[in-house]
């Protein structure tokens, strides 16, 4: 952290500063220039508020170095982190296609969609049991049901499975039920369930705030593996612009910066990004191309029927083609790559 | 609600959508033009998921009319609603002031504080006894602790207490030890948490989201409402931009705005809205002139220690200075508006 | 500025750096941390391209102390500045109210609009004579006949005149005739523009563009001082946002940051900022809470007929109601001021 | 264009309304529901104002239906636009690689770099020969001088040129020298400027203002064909966002959003868009991989030293390298989509 004076602080106040960061255990390197004087503080400056600094009159800005977040950072953890689910593996250049439709409506309409999507080459399955709408007045989900149908289509497919968990209790009553636990864009910040997910032993699908920026993101990572969960995927899923044609602007750059930044493996939602159907398959190939560990997409077998998210929803014959297509991609990519 | 199909579409197709709208028994009114052909949905179409309607090749765009939220709405609750807390009022001319510390640090710091702010004009305190944090490794607040300090000060003071709860946990252990409970803003969205507080007899200050839309915002009041909690204040403390030299920038006009659509009332949060003390003031006035209900304002005895947000909070004379200036300004605007 | 090194930078990189940069002149302060080195450049590095510098693979971020306006900074002239037209002043506690159309459609409208807007205390005129369309099938203004009728109305009124230019040939042909040149907000990075009205002897009005930060706001007023007219002032116009309910977000914090920064005036433009009529009066009343230099305000004696934004205009009318109450506004805030 | 008016509105103004409208010559089909009326306004709706309307106080909202942009509509010209410059296509399963420094420094640098850039695989060299900068004392381009060098390499090198012109004067005095005339996104609105090339027989390349709608964009190519000249290309660059670890954020949606509305060509820069230069290849291959019609990729041979923009400059090595797995990339997908 570097703490820059204003021009022509005298030596006594320069002196209250640095014993105050002293007295923290930090230790301060001064920098005198003819008119600026300059703290480097060298230690463990992460409980350090900055906010508090700049209050001091004689201060002109404080300049954070050491970046806030520390198990989810690559700087300790060089290699990617590799996370095996009932043998399927995301990360370390494994191209995960998770699959399913946004609710779970009923056990006919689920089962159609997992066998349909298994055929068409997903390897996760997902399905909404707990579904957050804006409007209380939106179907809200199968709740326990939901949870129940989802694990007979695991045994019938074979594929683990993703839910979106909204809730502390719910985390508590089924968390050890799905293979992957879902955390909303809108409860990326929640950080009550983000502590809750952290004592659990089952992997989490971390989706980006709607407006979260990337050191927010992580550090919501962070949250839950220093609650004890490592098993962490970041989910970018599009941000909230002023552009409106699209539900939301996917940020493709998120996949080479946060790869850059942490170990952990993230994945794209051309569903949710893009908001219309006819978008997911672009928005997936440049998923692909960019180099994301995979991506998630919404499929119905009757979209114009779909108690949510319709309109975003592949049918299960234009989701296979849509995964022959990206494997094809994939296939040249690492060639590319070697 | 309106369907506009594309040009060209032909009679069976307008035929089979009609029937499709028809079965959710809403009525369709058809508008035919020398090329297009509009339906006009007539009805309660707050189920229909415009998304799905969207699918459909045929149809151009669908646009809603009928706004989602009920309860809130202004349109069927004309006069204002005034929410009265222990003989204080918020809403309907009054002009509330919340004030008190980011977190209560100590029985010792609060108490001062709660008797600066006090005199100096409060009439309500706050301060945060769980505090919602970026960083896993911040000080997450006294929890329990913070609540009975909270309750020794209302006892001294005899101002009624705010506080932030985080989770539904949280409500059902503490929600009826407050008199206003605070719900985030980056639990705007948080709708388990939205139908807990819902369920309590507790007044609401509820923050409005980093990125919330009006709608969302008035959404997310209609979820608490729809539980049979009417008693929910709205509260503007800036959105996220681009701008870097604001912490968030303030939406004032969510103040005509909001007024002009709910009956419920809208406060102002300068603190966290500008994230810098000599903000405080200025955006206070913004919002005493510009109508708002009241304000929710920082102030810590000795901000260069504060455990959180030191650099937006104001000293307690610089809080009471404040106040007083206020006072005049909200006094020639009743008489303005006489 | 400040370069700070990545962990276990040697000697042999941070030499390199070292001469790179004392090669153009500036003087380097080293610190040297337990494991990281920082830079502390002394001297102007308003030249150094900081890109650059992080291009260096040991160089970890490069931060910027120094503002990179100067004739704009209050730092290097701490008294306000204060612009005077034709014996009405701009800046300095005077609160300016700039009033008229949006388009200057006919003489006769004008002329009525004119005087209407002189008796409801307007001090300057303003009307456009060019208007930017975001569609090249609308009205684009009178043009020189706009000009010349503006003229008349100076002449009949006795108010300064104030009217947009989009290109160098309408400064070169037309800045002289005006009494205020507006720059707009699409414009504000129109470099080619700003050069050429820093070459004008007129004032001009310096609109925010839809998404410029203020430093990018503050540098389009240093390219038309650094060209040698320093008579700028400041309009916030509201910024683009994710919210569709109002045109614009009026950022009232622009009034003062803005003000703390820079010594040059600012006023506000509630019309464009929230887009509709019935906004006008609040943000108007909040720009003069939080202490703008003025207002500039779209009045139309038929709005319903007007060829350009009839939807945000206020009737003479209202208008002369609103700025009574707005002086009412102004004496109580200079009393408070003391 | 419709109309929906409030509960309750009389047959009198319903009446009123109607006549305005079809004062314009504009057909109105009236819907009457239960409670609500809707007019459907049939005809060319493009020069109604849609605030003039919504301003009368029975109106509750009036909707677009017709897309307010023309010649640049898919609608009208369903086949691809191909522009075809001095041999080279960009368009219509084209795969164009621009190539070239932000700005020209020297004729010895912009030769060594346009022979790099050709011999690794562009088609297109670009330069700066007029800088917009956010700083009056940044370089500013070597203007005339600039032009000539690339009229040399141009003569060197066989590839067609790209600069940036800022004014009109610039595209008067130096527009048919070029192959094609760049519009940079803080132009984007200089509708002075647009319709100066809108005069020019130079194709055009028109890059994407900072926070441009769609809408926007398209409007302003409207305005450039609107003025005669067809031969525009766009350039999504990135938009401004508030996520600031990246320059700006690249928006991949908008290549197949713009190509279904416009039968224009479509290019992205992955140079401004990420603003660093590891960010350059997998934004590269994020645009050929949804289907962009292009790349415009900053190359410096010295980029630590390079005047502006070295930071998300490449090495030409490593330009070329790139160019080759971007075909490898480009070939897979044409054998994909057959």
């Amino acid at each position: 952290m570097i703490i820059v004076f204003k021009l022509g602080t005298n030596e006594e106040t320069l002196g209250k500063v640095k014993e105050l960061v002293e007295k923290q255990g930090i230790e301060v390197s001064v920098t005198k220039g003819a008119q600026q004087t300059i703290f480097g503080l060298i230690g463990d400056t992460s409980t350090i508020n900055i906010g508090q600094l700049e209050m001091n009159d004689a201060v002109e800005k404080v300049m954070k170095i050491q970046e806030p977040f520390k198990k989810a950072n690559r700087a300790f953890h060089p290699a990617d982190s590799v996370i095996n689910i009932d043998g399927q593996k995301i990360g370390g250049g494994h191209f995960t296609i998770i699959a399913g439709p946004c609710a779970i409506e009923s056990e006919e309409q689920f089962m159609t969609i997992a066998k349909a999507v298994k055929e068409g080459g997903a390897n996760f399955l997902r399905g909404g049991a707990f579904k957050p709408r804006t409007s209380p007045y939106s179907f809200q989900g199968l709740g326990k049901k939901g949870i129940e149908i989802m694990e007979m289509a695991k045994k019938e497919t074979g594929l683990p499975i993703i839910t979106e968990m909204m809730s502390a209790k719910q985390v508590e009553k089924f968390g050890d039920r799905v293979d992957v636990i879902q955390i909303g864009a809108r409860n990326m910040q929640n950080f009550d369930l983000l502590k809750e997910v952290g004592k659990s032993k089952t992997p989490v699908l971390l989706k980006r705030g709607l407006c979260a920026t990337y050191e927010e993101f992580l550090m919501a990572a962070e949250y839950i593996m220093a609650g004890g969960n490592e098993n962490v995927v970041f989910c970018e899923r599009g941000i909230r612009t002023f552009e409106s044609w699209t539900r939301n602007t996917l940020d493709v750059s998120a996949v080479p910066v946060i790869r850059r930044k942490s170990h952990l493996p993230i994945v794209i939602d051309p569903s949710h990004a893009g908001g219309i159907n006819w978008l997911v398959e672009p928005l997936s190939r440049a998923a692909a191309a960019i180099g994301a560990d995979g991506i998630t997409v919404e499929v119905h077998n009757n979209p114009e029927e779909a108690m949510s998210d319709g309109q975003q929803s592949l049918l299960p014959e234009t989701f296979a083609k849509m995964v022959d297509k990206i494997n094809v991609l994939r296939k040249v990519m690492s060639e590319i790559d070697g």
